[in-house]
């Protein structure tokens, strides 16, 4: 196996996995994995993925071995549903030489049905709970695993926009690692120890990208929106605390930056979730209607649940939750989150 | 003397001032400064101001011995140039009783020709720079002062939308006061002592709007505006650090909520200065166009000079400074940013 990071993994061909692809073609070979057939002949016979154009430094392929076997770096960039399965399927060619460093943003469910959890049936614990890189760590052979979080949206970033991100690992040479493949002009990579610091902010923002497009189905301006990510924030990182993450986690690029970007987004499938949910759309209506799921939906079930075990005080996600999932009017949460009765502005340093 | 808060001052007609004035009607009678006898007139003929719709209890005067004599409670709401001459003009109306709640967004300069300091042969330092409540407590005898600080677009206010604010006072008493006049169902108001936190943050964030607005100018997207705001309100905390506030003023509704709310308002001042600025427009061309110059242009170069004096790292704002100032050109401003060596992305906390 390569001992160097000459040739990098893609694992995931969503349009994050492109973008991400793509930066690191600046620097590396990159092999990319997608489940799809026809995706992976596209990409090697036209360095094209239907309106994206790839660098031609990118190879791909649908075989998980030849990733696992041919790069020492792997980034992992797929929905939270499908991330366990995954990592079960890479597993028999992952060794401890691997790093992983992932671009998911979400949380996996273990010893629960996600069926029983819509039906009241059962309630979670931080047990039944894991991050990503947790994930990871069940289910291979890889010590060294790190994640990717920041204002990344994948379009503007395949436009040629520059941005940054921040890598987080409790590895130094993963920072260094990350930083390296991905560092260029276009793309600035800070790093942090903080590994479920970056996991939580990144998971937990699309929560309040979804409250800030029900505020704009609902005709509110910027006021509200800055007000909603000024105490989205607080509770954010509320969560942060009981989980053992770092405050300043939170603060920074993967923080405030991508909560920023993710939430004024008017692109994003959670802002779109959420404006259509306030246009009168029911949940069933969108979720029949959008490809993909919003992952703050999923993620807003999780929180709520977390809430309660931890007995957070978090009135936003919590009426959020009544909303989507219990059919609260959208008038009354907003009235009763504008009387509720906050003692102090910021409590959380 | 009125004892009570049954009739409260605002000093400024402006949008902020007349936004101000319609909150504080819901409880109280209102006695409300213009400068113009004709605004006066209007108002008291007609509860309008333009196209502006205000309530009956509010009284418009153009007489400042009149709001002082009739309102214990006084919120001057003008710009900053203007600030310290209205309150010396106040001064002989004003007692140790009086309380005072300023909403101004910027500095005072003393000791130094501003006409100076634009031509570099002067520089400036802590000892020359006066937040809007240390002037109140030079040119007056009132000592209960604090300030207003939040994502408080005035436009959005008088439209009827839902937003909060902070109140922040080192006297209890201010806060207290200043809830009890403010608050509405549509208003909520936020307590804090750190009164030089919340007045810095007001201030600064105009120079990451007026950033912000450069960024759009260019054609950047959400990504960029995401990582200017996380590392913008970085910068903010440097100042905030060595000016002696706390860092949590930066996290709360009156930074973080504020400085995403004028970040991303297309509307503000600042943010189309800065717009307008990367299209190819002339500072002096801009300048002619607008009635009212956008407080973040001369907080940059104050802030830019107490960055020297405190030898402070805040590449944001030296970088602008050097764009709006010195004719740096903002695609060799914005890649000198892309490359900067940050080590760490939080060290702030």
């Amino acid at each position: 196996m390569s001992q160097n990071q000459d040739r990098v993994g893609v694992v995931g061909s969503g349009s994050f996995g492109m973008a991400i692809a793509n930066l690191l073609a600046h620097n590396s070979d990159v092999v990319l994995f997608s489940r799809r057939q026809e995706v992976v002949d596209e990409i090697n016979a036209t360095h094209r993925n239907k309106d994206t154009s790839l660098s031609p430094r990118i190879r791909a392929t649908n075989n998980l071995q030849d990733v696992c076997a041919n790069c020492q770096l792997i980034f992992p960039v797929i929905p939270s549903t499908a991330f366990r399965a995954t990592m079960a399927a890479m597993s028999p060619w992952l060794t401890p030489q691997h790093i992983i460093i992932h671009g998911t943003k979400g949380f996996d469910l273990v010893h629960v049905n996600e069926a029983d959890l819509q039906d009241h049936k059962v309630s979670i614990t931080r047990r039944n709970v894991r991050t990503m890189s947790e994930v990871v760590l069940e289910e291979t052979l890889v010590l060294r695993v790190g994640c990717l979080s920041g204002p990344n949206l994948a379009s503007e970033i395949l436009s040629g926009q520059p941005t940054a991100t921040l890598v987080a690992s409790r590895f130094k040479e993963v920072i260094q690692v990350g930083q390296k493949v991905l560092n260029s002009p276009q793309f600035h990579v800070f790093g942090s120890y903080d590994l479920i610091g970056a996991e939580l902010a990144g998971a937990l923002k699309n929560i309040i990208a979804l409250a800030s497009g029900m505020l704009e189905g609902l005709g509110m301006g910027r006021n509200m929106q800055g007000l909603l990510i000024a105490r989205g924030l607080a509770e954010m990182v509320y969560f942060g605390k009981e989980m053992g993450a770092e405050s300043k986690a939170f603060v920074g690029v993967a923080g405030i930056g991508d909560l920023v970007t993710t939430a004024t987004s008017v692109n994003s499938r959670n802002h779109t979730f959420g404006r259509r949910l306030a246009k009168g759309e029911t949940v069933e209506q969108i979720r029949a209607a959008m490809p993909e799921l919003a992952e703050g939906v999923r993620t807003l079930k999780i929180a709520n649940e977390l809430a309660r075990h931890y007995r957070l005080h978090v009135p936003i996600i919590q009426t959020l939750y009544r909303v989507v999932y219990e059919g609260l009017d959208m008038s009354r949460a907003l009235k009763f989150l504008m009387s509720y009765p906050y003692d102090v502005d910021v409590d959380f340093l």
